[in-house]
């Protein structure tokens, strides 16, 4: 086999073999095949697409290419969920401890964040102590004892993916759905859990900015998945606005913890909540109860909602994330009692010049004006400010006056603050006329 | 500018600028921008194509690159002439010692052999002692003393070309038009002549198969001369099978001074010449006439063929041509007595195991034949033997018998000769009902 020839075939639309795959993926992997034939290969795939046989193949020989994690030794049904990444985004924390607590193992491996996008990782150090990389060994133990336990990806979770998509990156080969598709999914499959259900995010923030892409992204994840044998669920959000009201590492799991601490979710209490936590509180209910029903532990989606309203309700989600917290070396007081987050030294209302309705908001922008403060990464490198973010309380289809903050910055230093602000208001559009927020929950596939 | 841009620009299908062009040609020969990137952006251009501008910035980026050859210590208009590559053609040796004869300059530089397709450097140096490698102020002061000089081309002559085929070749990225055309126009805009006719090859051992597609490689090429300030012709011929009777390195020379001695030009001597010789005579002639008419010597077609025909039938082409040998170091009784030229040891009769029309032939295998002989290079590094190749006797539309050869192979080893026969036999397609040979000249842009 010659990779001359496998950049011939998909040159002209042909279809892979398994055995072409693989050894598209080993060679490249182990520096046989140079850069340049791999990056004319991909910029073929761009153009020419690959079918789902295909896409499964490269997803499983990108999964083998490294470390699969094995999780033999956790009894039941181990679950995983997927975001695709967008801004404020804390579903992690409501949704994982609901799970743990109704009994569903939950061994996660997350990121850290990059660009306008943040990282399930960084946002728990911002719980003093929080130990993000325990030994394998006690990651399962903890799993056993607690049901949750959350660790770094490590440097060989399939490191085929790792060096694809660095080369993707600067050959403009990112925006390519099976090559999407296959990056996500590869470091799923070695992640080793039974059912996926993948959050794919959708709008201004997001990597796919319409409904469309989404659902085709979704469908092939879903595919993959199914394919390779793991129940797999596909749910496209909104992301046309920050997820929630806060966004920055140590305001998100406050606003986490804010959700496990709710205490009414009867219709009137629900109602009374504001409309970002609502949002919020909407899309995790959601995935958690597909994540309940793919673990076998509901039947349909009203059941497994119930049970995951309860297990807020109840405090039992609550003490499942304090206990995980205690386990991995972090103070649980800052969980259970107020205040005690990392909080930036400036606190700076905003507000627009002018009144009017939200109509619309180029979310990924808010996630720049975050890294602005410093709680994002420019670059790999970058170090980030764990207490800095922003608070909104406005949302599309809100009236705002200039009267009135819709927003509260949180820096620690005037010039990046005031950076910043620019940067949020910008992000913003104001209209005379009521226009209606977009639906959170857009399409399930299941 | 960012090389990335620039891939995604092409990549969505926009037109570049001359000066992003020029910042891609300049960035990626002097190692700024890796292979990687490059071979991306090669991959876009073959599935987005360039349009003619693009393909002329890129052509004179190229051109620009390394040493341009200065020819304006030649008095005259410079008439250059460039064939795609077949095999047995061999019309640089009678076309530029007739246009010398006529009194236009002739400076020509030309390269080796690869593959199925033999090189014209390589041919002349089967005449003894013929230097391919005289100084440039030798090679000025030839042309102007005998009107004709032909060296190899020197590294230095569009060293990007070079280092962009060199990519392309392990990349499937050589056959796009535009980067095919602007690879040989811009090595013949840096070899400095005013006129350029272009000899496209059509056919089966051509790299263009079908006429549609030579028309359109013609056509960029004609429209890159004239758009840099060069007056250019295309002539489309017939590559379906060898051009003339003979291929291989001095039998090559052997038949262009064969024509060269031509006597009896008129329409009797013509009918009465071999149908190969007819086919050789007239692409030779339609280019001479061409280059004739381009340096301003004659005023049409007609009247140029007929100085072109007046050139070899009073003798006066071979002489230039054995002067012009003699100027460079070769043994000029070589060209002037018989028999003299190298011959390979072995001479084997081949004729068909049946009787009937030769209806195809698939060119590029005759040219391999000679390869098995020794004759042709499978790498760059291969050392040929020039005494060794094929004499055809019989072509396209001829009737064949089991009991006549049709063709002489000429060898230096029983094994290779074995060989090449049953590559030569397996070229060839016989019919029982009689089939029309391809017109020679298929097609001509003026």
């Amino acid at each position: 086999m010659r990779m001359y020839d496998l950049i011939m075939k998909k040159r002209n639309g042909g279809m892979h073999t398994e055995e072409e795959i693989k050894y598209i993926v080993s060679n490249f992997t182990n520096g046989s095949i140079p850069d340049y034939q791999m990056s004319a290969w991909l910029m073929c795939v761009y153009y020419k697409g690959m079918n789902n046989e295909e896409t499964v193949w490269l997803t499983k020989a990108m999964a083998n290419s490294g470390d699969m994690l094995d999780l033999s030794k956790i009894n039941g049904v181990k679950v995983d969920k997927h975001s695709t990444g967008g801004v404020g985004d804390k579903t992690t924390f409501i949704v994982a401890p609901i799970l743990a607590s109704l009994g569903v193992p939950i061994a996660k491996m997350s990121g850290r964040g990059l660009g306008h996008t943040g990282g399930t990782i960084d946002k728990l150090e911002s719980i003093e102590g929080f130990n993000v990389a325990i030994p394998e060994e006690e990651f399962i133990n903890n799993v056993n004892k607690n049901k949750l336990a959350l660790v770094s990806q490590t440097g060989n979770l399939a490191p085929a993916d790792k060096k694809i998509y660095a080369l993707r990156d600067v050959t403009a080969t990112v925006d390519s759905l099976p090559l999407i598709a296959s990056s996500i999914m590869s470091k799923k499959l070695a992640a080793g859990a039974d059912v996926i259900v993948l959050d794919v995010k959708c709008g201004s923030g997001a990597f796919m900015k319409n409904e469309e892409d989404a659902k085709k992204l979704a469908q092939i994840m879903v595919d993959i998945g199914n394919m390779a044998g793991k129940k797999t669920y596909g749910i496209i959000t909104d992301m046309n606005e920050p997820l929630g009201c806060k966004v920055g590492n140590s305001l998100e799991v406050e606003e986490a913890i804010d959700v496990l601490k709710l205490k009414d979710l009867s219709d009137e209490g629900y109602n009374n909540l504001p409309k970002g936590i609502k949002r919020l509180l909407e899309v995790s209910l959601t995935l958690a109860s597909y994540m309940l029903m793919g673990a076998g532990k509901a039947k349909d989606f009203q059941t497994a909602k119930g049970q995951c309203e309860e297990a807020i309700t109840s405090g039992k989600a609550l003490d499942k994330f304090a206990t995980f917290v205690e386990n991995q070396g972090g103070n649980k007081s800052m969980i259970l009692e107020e205040g005690k987050l990392p909080k930036a030294s400036i606190v700076k209302p905003v507000a627009f010049s002018s009144d009017g309705y939200i109509s619309a908001c180029e979310t990924s922008e808010v996630g720049m004006a975050n890294l602005i403060l410093g709680g994002g990464r420019a670059t790999k490198e970058s170090v980030i400010d764990l207490s800095v973010g922003i608070d909104i309380r406005k949302h599309i289809g809100d009236y705002v006056s200039s009267k009135e903050p819709f927003a509260y910055i949180y820096g620690n230093d005037e010039k990046s603050v005031e950076e910043a602000e620019k940067r949020l208001l910008g992000a913003y559009t104001i209209s005379k006329e009521k226009v209606e927020a977009s639906k959170i929950i857009k399409y399930i596939i299941e």
